[in-house]
């Protein structure tokens, strides 16, 4: 079998384990050579504004796949089945969290519209590849994340702000980080900000809103990345009726290796 | 002669008066039915960089076209010279402005690069054709621009913070400014903000960074969209060594016609 044939029978054995319940914990570091998705679905009431937020935030809201409506069996991963492969759901209600099912076969409807977006699990592999491990990453932790004031350009009825990760760093390696985590623009690309964490409206970096406390060393500053968490703050903010997403750091594993996300250059010319 | 021929003469027409000195202020209302563009014109070294970070802002750096190094006839209007077609330059030193002059060939190198980035006076045309007439288009003044604290994601040594243009609308209006500018992705879509401009970072609203001061009445909130001219802030903020750029509102009159802007409806499903 060639390596990129194992390589898928990795990812889907990863998405079987998840749906039959062997798999409960964030998906990081599982299938490492594949990339991972964030998962939100809406009305396709909301689909046109939710992909023209996209197109208009693409750093925290890079677009892997957007699905027909009713579809769940996605493009990137042939066979899956996104009401049943993702570990754990969150499903929001005017703008609130209702429930945290493991399946949502039963909410799902031909009214529905899915989209995958990018993830920063993507570059963490490229950067433990490079010697740079995340923190986050070596312990086995899940990634700190926070909500900024940095707002998002809004679409329609949908707005909000974004939300980052954050992986400590030396501030001498902060340069070559960026270049490694630069090309994979559709896993969020180099960071948006370092050092001081007021300059995103973040206030209390031991406090993050979603995943695990960082473990920072005094010679380390933090350094921050758009995150696919980000249509969740949308969700709230905007009182979106209904939506189903991932639980943050439970990612759906797609058939996609992270070189199909990596940017090279631009064309030297190109016309809109 | 078709409609699409006479409306190429047009801009063609605008771009030789322009050329040869007899039109020298802003372009606003000129070839009402043409795409215009911002101007910016960089070493080769910079060049990708430039491409990245229009591509992760591309609310205020829509790209319109990039040019091959050294080429100075666009795709976009053929016939055209970029660095003879626009009233007035700015060309930029260390990140400082160094002078202003009205043709730019003894500058030019086979190692330059040229990026047409949209402008908002797209929309000002679908503005006018809806009713929704901006004050300054009304009053034939430049449109007011502020830099605000919105922090651009960096991209790498290419870093600084939005620029934005202002028209001033009443409340009741603002669904119908946001419903007619949103289609216009290349000439920076619906608002990114509107009412409080603190929310911006922006203190001074009756003293715009660049432009004319705005003209508003006692009913009337800011409206706020993002700016071509955010690459010039650019500029300074990254203190680029060398630089060309228009002047704001002295914009490059293209063959394209608005409506080859315009951004229906995304595919139903679609990946990457």
């Amino acid at each position: 079998m060639s390596a990129g044939g194992s390589r898928l029978t990795a990812a889907a054995d990863v998405r079987a384990a998840v749906r039959s319940g062997v798999i409960t914990g964030p998906t990081e570091r599982l299938a490492p050579e594949h990339v991972q998705a964030n998962l939100i679905v809406v009305p396709s009431e909301y689909a046109g504004e939710l992909a023209d937020l996209c197109a208009r935030n693409p750093v925290p809201c890079p677009v892997v796949e957007q699905l027909a409506p009713g579809a769940y069996e996605p493009l990137c991963a042939r066979g899956a089945d996104l009401r049943t492969d993702l570990g754990r759901y969150r499903v929001w209600r005017d703008g609130e969290l209702a429930e945290s099912p493991r399946d949502v076969r039963a909410l799902w409807s031909n009214d529905l519209v899915a989209f995958l977006i990018g993830c920063s699990f993507t570059f963490d592999h490229a950067l433990a590849q490079a010697g740079l491990v995340a923190r986050h990453y070596e312990l086995e932790r899940n990634v700190p994340m926070y909500r900024t004031r940095v707002p998002l350009a809004p679409a329609g009825r949908l707005h909000g702000a974004m939300v980052v990760s954050m992986r400590p760093y030396r501030a001498d390696d902060v340069e070559r980080v960026r270049d490694v985590t630069r090309p994979y623009r559709v896993g969020h690309g180099e960071p948006v900000a370092w050092g001081d964490p007021r300059q995103l409206g973040i206030e209390e970096l031991m406090r993050p809103d979603y995943g695990d406390p960082p473990v920072m060393r005094p010679d380390e500053i933090p350094v921050f990345w758009g995150c696919g968490v980000t249509p969740q703050s949308v969700i709230v903010a905007s009182s979106l009726s209904f939506a189903i997403t991932h639980e943050p750091g439970h990612m759906f594993v797609t058939d996609l290796v992270h070189a199909d996300l990596a940017r090279t250059a631009e064309p030297s010319a190109r016309m809109l």
